[in-house]
């Protein structure tokens, strides 16, 4: 049969991170190319005391219909928490939408805003599952080139002048997949531009707690005078990825609109789910978990900088990230690093090549490599063995 | 601010029948409006032992990131269940995925098929939500007229002739709003005309197993030679619709596209609701379940009915449905719908107007009653008041 499909089909392609990882799933491949959160911290027996006591104490209510809007008493956590620790002015409820996930959210602010052939900017590098969800509306996209400040200010507004983008959709904390930070400046400076000439801004802050080093950072929307930043935060990093709840908060407005297009996406959020992250939230220390969950990948993140600077050939480049899960490593030009990957296989170890987090210049130098989900000495072991691969390709590549 | 949205919330607006819904809510109102399957039924208690014993027994991996085709025991049971009691063929788990609800499988199959102002061919009347979901990819709309035996063949083969619609969308089993169900001859005629335009057929199937009479069907699949039908279904009615699990099945290129847009929009239905769901199954007769429901649902069926029967005014008609969970109501020409609700309210009995279940002739005179969330002498009650409305609001319109 040859279907008559819609045309974003042609644009929509398997996530090609998703293909790489199920070659690096074997048993023995010691695996930097995933995004996990570490599994050992989930906290699966206190929730399976709640799911129980919820299920049981609440019956069917957890079980029936639920608003689209989401769970009311985790709204209300989730505002209490934004506007004491994010810097976040957020009025009410009618602000905050809880999405199933936030490649949920994702999906729905790009409903919200694009059309096809709209207009997209993003970092170089970015996302690459926010692409896919702004690409299945028709978007196109633009990059902003950073550096370890954030993106980088000077020419924007030359280009908004040009051509107004629909919307941004920027990470502006512990980036995936760069690990870096924006600065207070830099993000002051964005948003004057972006308040300027009245850009939308989605804020996908999914590692905004997952925090290492005392650094200073808040949502965009501290800068936010006119009710431009959509921002999106999740608990799949700070308490478990498998119940799929995250939100996004922003403008009244906006957000009732995204409520309509949530009504007609999944309905609802399973509130069993939104019940049982509450009941952990109420019964547990939220600041000790994340001060946990700190204290591990702090150590993971310093076993695996450290050893690149031990190991790394002078020539490589790679980010210090004060959050978050992952480290960006910049390969000398003539690098290709879907080789390297090959050939770090051959040794039993994987990182993820870099151009798939290119909107649009996909760099073939670049590669990202996670340590949430290894142990410390095994983080040591295999960056050991990628330095060796990188000194084998560049070898093997002089020698061409 | 005034805020520059995609082209499409110009057509998505909120639900009608939700906001009708919040009127409804009303203590003490005894209300026809609703869709809730009865809550009373869902298996609280056990499901509180299981989801317990899965976090504790299976561990973190309940919690971690998973495949987004969903998991494949539950996958195996749906397919085994599919193959011996809806007369499907489905010859492995690649043909099947799961989904956050029905109502995601509505979002992605629109997402896989329609463009802005492609033609979708709906019945007259539909479920209003799938209008949403396919009204957000820019869809438009064609009406096929229905009967008691389902939709009306005679004429569909001009109308493909002239211009074929891009797929068709119907609920063949106990619909929702009209609780019809399409007689044999009607799917076979159906998708011949379908197979040899090569329509691809969207099948909701969300009430198949709401049964209270012997009554023959089957999934449209079963007459389907090319791979044209993707057929969804639920656990929603049968167990409960907050864990929102449900499922699609198609061909497995179709489903292998329908996965790549599920990454893009909700990465993956929760593991934990999935598993609770399978492991339910496991260790209870779901045969049995069935005989409960539809035991308890005819009986309010029934009631309904027998009420209707003995007090409506003989120029109302009303559908007999065999399942699921409505009556539909056609009044006289002179009387509005949402007139009646109105004067239905002041008696403290809510229905739905049925014209929003319309995707092009919006008939002003038909409602929509629900019988699956009352008790039999409620829903005895309700009906008396509501025929009575009925013909205050006759009586008010010849004295008009």
């Amino acid at each position: 049969m040859k279907y008559n499909l819609a045309n974003r089909m042609n644009f929509v392609s398997a996530s090609e991170v998703r293909e790489i990882l199920k070659v690096t799933e074997r048993p023995e491949v010691l695996s930097f190319a995933g995004g996990l959160p570490a599994p050992e911290l989930f906290p699966h027996e206190e929730l399976s005391k709640h799911a129980a006591a919820l299920l049981h104490e609440e019956g069917v209510r957890t079980l029936q219909y639920a608003t689209t809007e989401g769970y009311a008493p985790l709204r209300e956590w989730i505002k209490d928490r934004l506007n004491n620790y994010w810097g976040m002015h957020i009025e009410s409820l009618d602000n905050i939408l809880i999405t199933s996930g936030s490649q949920s959210g994702l999906d729905l602010t790009s409903k919200l805003f694009v059309d096809q052939d709209d207009l997209i900017w993003t970092e170089a590098p970015t996302y690459m599952a926010a692409l896919a969800a702004f690409r299945m509306c028709g978007a196109k996209f633009a990059e902003m080139q950073c550096d370890d400040d954030g993106v980088i200010i000077e020419g924007l507004e030359d280009r908004l002048k040009q051509r107004k983008p629909k919307c941004v959709y920027v990470i502006t904390n512990f980036q995936n997949p760069s690990g870096r930070t924006w600065s207070m400046e830099r993000r002051r400076l964005f948003m004057e531009l972006m308040t300027k000439y009245e850009v939308p801004v989605i804020e996908d802050n999914a590692y905004y707690e997952v925090c290492f080093d005392k650094i200073e950072h808040c949502s965009l929307s501290h800068f936010d005078t006119k009710g431009l930043v959509i921002s999106l935060g999740s608990f799949s990093k700070v308490l478990c990825p498998g119940l799929r709840v995250a939100w996004l908060t922003g403008d009244k407005e906006l957000v009732r609109k995204l409520v309509i297009l949530k009504q007609a996406t999944d309905l609802q959020t399973p509130l069993l789910n939104q019940m049982i992250i509450h009941r952990y939230l109420m019964n547990n220390d939220f600041n000790e978990r994340l001060k946990l969950i700190s204290d591990i990948y702090k150590e993971r993140r310093d076993a695996m900088i450290s050893e690149l600077e031990a190991h790394a050939p002078k020539e490589v480049r790679f980010t210090r990230p004060s959050g978050g899960m992952f480290v960006w490593l910049e390969l000398p030009e003539d690098i290709d690093s879907h080789k390297l990957l090959e050939r770090c296989l051959t040794h039993n170890v994987a990182v993820v090549p870099g151009d798939a987090f290119y909107s649009v210049t996909k760099k073939h130098n670049m590669a990202r490599i996670n340590f949430s989900n290894l142990p410390p000495e095994k983080v040591r072991y295999g960056v050991r063995v990628l330095c060796n691969s990188i000194k084998e390709e560049m070898e093997a590549v002089r020698n061409r």
